[in-house]
């Protein structure tokens, strides 16, 4: 049998794609990587995926996992390798709402997870762009961060529990539900942020939280990130750390969304810096509008915020949401687009943006920038649009962008994993002898190197 | 050179112990596990851990890291091992109230910590009874847990970054302050809870919290454990999520403690389950003493709780942490006492304690238990005096406490680490498959096994 009618035999034929049938599955959805799968396969339950990859390895075949293929970086390039697909693990397992906990496979939609721990009056607090599409395995293995990233942390920090495939089809469950489990080395930090490259996620175990009782949701204009620093340790102060989002869109951003997204226009005259911020209450009676509304009059006084609207309806309180959540859609208009997702020390963040817009200026003096942060995590998504599509200029910004961020005692990355776009950074940046460490890891659970090769982990050693 | 004179070399005469000076080193402090160590090397400086370890490497020697030897389940065992005290490692490398971090070697002692967080206005979240002694690296080592879990998290939830010196001598430098740093594996997790045996952490940055501004703390007596869970889901409820420990201690603990520690003694008299609840606020202004008042009274109305103190000055609140505080020492007052830190389902824990019960009388009838839970995280130390010395007995007891808590979901190790205790346990209980991928990773990060051998790992493959 040939390696596509052995697939078939695990998963069923229409659940194997190849040839022409694979179309649709050779981009990533931003438009700069392309790629020709060896195959697509789609398995829909653990066992099958075990299969799967016990002839992958039987076979020394390269399998790259994909769940919605919303990667930023490259993570999902697959040629000539095979696809597997999570698509159809899409089964809620367990909703406990006694105990808070989802069990979750691979194939569920975060925005489903949402919309369930709502269901049960719950919150599953990861939100970003792309949480239509985007599924569990896939945020789990680029330990993706978002807007409530200050409030609750990043993916990690949500995820209680695991289950897995290895390269050579071993299944390993380690889907606990509890708090504290101490029994040996943390296998599931280990898996989650891997990109795909030490084993395949099939399952995990998230916490849920209390929903908000209520919100008070704001757009306000500063004239510094200096003044926004202060207010939001203002507001963490006054509601006691109950800040959920924290976001900057700088002026040139509120332009770019009024021109592509009208709908969205500001509702305040943008000022050069720009944050919505969200606070949440979960005490029954609370009104978090009311001390936000004193907390800004404050900010005002103190000459720190220059205007601000409150939203005073859950539809206000939506649209201001939706200019946050436009960012992916008014950023990635070109396929040239240099997306990067540095992180910060809260006190650098403005040296960062003024040494970069001096330094830029002399590589490439026609590019142009779009900004966007996480300002509560210091996490400063940074654009940038190149004069042409010189791939010598490009890697040249992308190295001075993670120069400087690292110089400023920042990280190159801080919430879309590596994949293939920032190996180079990896090679320049990371501590050598972590990079050392794993690839001994890398080799001793992936041997051949079959599992999303190429990626996270640049070449050499 | 014999190895003595080539480890004195490296730290200097003083700093190695050999011989009858190793008197006071081989002993666990709860006087069970007993060993004569090769020697006993105290490195000041992170080049000299590595220098040491290049040395043990190259002759073949085991070493066992120690920090404050507040181990109790036989972490520190080092029979003909070298013992690497990390004591002399205890500088602050750097406060940063701006950035909320703290860098600290791994000698640098948890009350310490906590004590220089206070100052700066902060605090250092992680509390349990042997603080005055636990160092850094010790307490990373086995992810340590405590009383405010509940609030803040454990060990690995405070840590951002480490440095760790590996089996060979190389030193990884991974010391982010960050947040959000998503760039490759998440060694530090691995490192966390490892107990030594992949690597001696030789510093680390801990995030720090805002200190509250105010407590409210309380001693409750009640009826069930059910009441005291539908009180926590009130208090959580009515305070926004603001309870920072939530710790349980029945009948019998409140007698041995009055009779071990009469100045300890219960201000109200103990019900067959009692609550100490501390919340707090960082809001300048806000009462939470009154608020909990109010949440106390709704729930003796409720028929929930039948008697409770509120501590009305910090002195009493002292003495409230206190008879909780208390635990190890009234616990550990026989070095053949089984100690066990299982964790739960919020839902299984009368289940257990009844099951237990039943199934202790069967195994040895002259048994008898004292418990404490950090009942917030279902997190019970579940502690057996047998009858007499029988191995055999010991065994069992162990045995079936970690099958009946595993048996209704939940753990037999939930903050202790698994040393040479727990490694019955690990051979029953663990997934197989998780434990082969560990010892894997062992085999790749410590080739000859030199780190902490005998340790985390069972025997068998």
């Amino acid at each position: 049998m040939t390696l596509i009618e052995q697939l078939r035999a695990i998963v069923g034929d229409a659940n194997v794609l190849s040839g022409t049938d694979t179309a649709g599955w050779g981009e990533e959805w931003t438009g700069y990587y392309h790629w020709s799968p060896l195959a697509v396969v789609r398995p829909a339950s653990t066992e099958e995926v075990s299969r799967v990859m016990q002839l992958a390895s039987a076979t020394g075949t390269a399998v790259v996992p994909v769940g919605g293929n919303t990667s930023l970086n490259g993570g999902t390039k697959a040629e000539g390798a095979l696809m597997l697909s999570l698509a159809r693990m899409n089964r809620v397992r367990e909703v406990n709402p006694a105990t808070q906990t989802v069990t979750a496979e691979a194939g569920v939609i975060l925005q489903t997870l949402r919309d369930l721990a709502d269901e049960n009056g719950l919150v599953f607090p990861l939100t970003f762009g792309a949480q239509g599409s985007a599924m569990v395995g896939g945020f789990l293995s680029t330990n993706a961060g978002g807007s409530n990233v200050l409030r609750y942390g990043n993916t990690r920090m949500l995820c209680l529990g695991i289950e897995a495939v290895l390269a050579d089809g071993r299944v390993m469950n380690t889907l606990s539900a509890l708090r504290k489990d101490n029994t040996g080395y943390d296998l599931r930090d280990l898996l989650i942020g891997a990109e795909g490259t030490l084993g395949i996620i099939t399952a995990a175990v998230f916490k849920l939280a209390p929903r908000p009782v209520a919100y008070a949701t704001a757009l306000m204009s500063m004239h510094s990130l200096g003044a926004a620093l202060r207010l939001l340790n203002r507001i963490q102060a006054g509601t006691g750390g109950a800040v959920e989002a924290f976001e900057y869109m700088p002026h040139n951003y509120m332009l770019r969304l009024a021109e592509l997204r009208p709908d969205l226009a500001s509702p305040i005259a943008p000022g050069e810096v720009n944050i919505f911020v969200e606070a949440a209450t979960t005490v029954p009676g609370e009104d978090p509008t009311e001390r936000l509304q004193t907390l800004l009059a404050g900010a005002m006084e103190a000459g720190d915020v220059a205007d601000a609207v409150i939203a005073t309806s859950e539809q206000q309180r939506r649209r201001l949401w939706q200019m946050r959540e436009a960012a992916a859609e008014i950023t990635f208009t070109d396929p040239l687009v240099i997306d990067t997702d540095v992180a910060l020390p809260l006190d650098r963040l403005q040296t960062f943006l003024d040494n970069m817009a001096a330094r830029l200026g002399g590589i490439d003096p026609k590019a142009w920038t779009l900004v966007v942060a996480h300002l509560g995590d210091g996490n400063i998504h940074y654009s940038v649009y190149p004069g042409g599509p010189d791939e010598a200029v490009r890697a040249a910004i992308r190295a001075a962008i993670a120069e400087e961020a690292v110089m400023l005692g920042g990280t190159f990355s801080a919430e879309h994993g590596v994949g293939l776009s920032k190996l180079p950074e990896m090679a320049a940046h990371k501590d050598p002898v972590a990079l050392q460490v794993m690839r001994s890891i890398k080799r001793a659970l992936d041997p051949q190197g079959i599992l999303n090769p190429g990626k996270v982990l640049p070449a050499g050693d």
